[in-house]
């Protein structure tokens, strides 16, 4: 895996997510790499991350497919323009579209592997499918659609012009 | 609206989700009512359920809707058979799908209202449609496949046999 991750090359401004930013201090705080074409970001679940008695609820899953989803579709635009993650102009992901399939109820006391490859890359839009595992099992399916964030919403954040 | 949300039936042992259990200090303790043939349920951020500055993070409005969705769709289904949500036998559902289409950044400085409906119901599954609103705008639009707990499952939970 790389050293860094994609998150922490989002500038400040950009990392106040509560699914991904390094700055949201009640959040998740993922962290997702590069392994080859595949990108993999490790989570382990708080013990009131609960849906039923020993199982994650659906809804972090779901926040975890969508902010590792977000930051792989701007990982590979960056990758597909052949420059790093830290350089200009800088490219940020909105979720379009999420699909989440629950095949097995995710164990609450393991460490969660959330697995994403690129299935379609256009200059403005990134469909991400993604794999939830928890011991070695494939607990949820998911698809992003991840288009790019408007210059002008860009700007608004950054506070440029 | 009713006086009492469909969550407050829920037995202790189902009372435990990050996303609708009451007896989860740390989670959403989201509360659903019909009114109609809708259901809605309210939730205000906290200021920490950004995404970018001054808007909802996605996975939240995820979780809302599945939690909203499977109270909807064990709601519905009770009413379907004619008996209150505290009757015999206990209906618990999971979600077998979810899906989201974020419309438009849902802003952070206002109260969401979740309301769905019932698309499909059979006797193991209920299909809801579900739509965010904040501010009176459609911030999204949800679909949730909720399948019945195995009555197996059920006893695991409960502890009968």
């Amino acid at each position: 895996m790389a050293d860094q991750a994609f998150q922490d090359y989002y500038t400040d401004d950009f990392s106040h997510c509560y699914g991904c930013g390094k700055h949201n201090s009640h959040g998740h705080q993922i962290k997702s790499y590069w392994e080859g074409e595949q990108s993999v970001a490790l989570f382990t679940p708080k013990p009131y991350h609960t849906a039923i008695p020993g199982f994650v609820y659906g809804g972090l899953i779901a926040s975890l497919i969508d902010c590792h989803g977000t930051g792989t579709a701007a990982a590979a635009t960056y990758r597909a323009q052949k420059r790093p993650m830290d350089s200009e102009p800088v490219l940020r992901f909105v979720t379009a579209s999420l699909q989440v399939d629950y095949l097995a109820p995710t164990p609450l006391d393991a460490q969660l592997e959330i697995r994403a490859e690129v299935e379609e890359i256009t200059p403005k839009k990134v469909v991400i499918k993604a794999q939830v595992l928890a011991k070695g099992i494939v607990c949820a399916k998911g698809r992003v659609i991840a288009v790019q964030m408007p210059k002008t919403m860009l700007n608004a954040i950054t506070g440029e012009k």
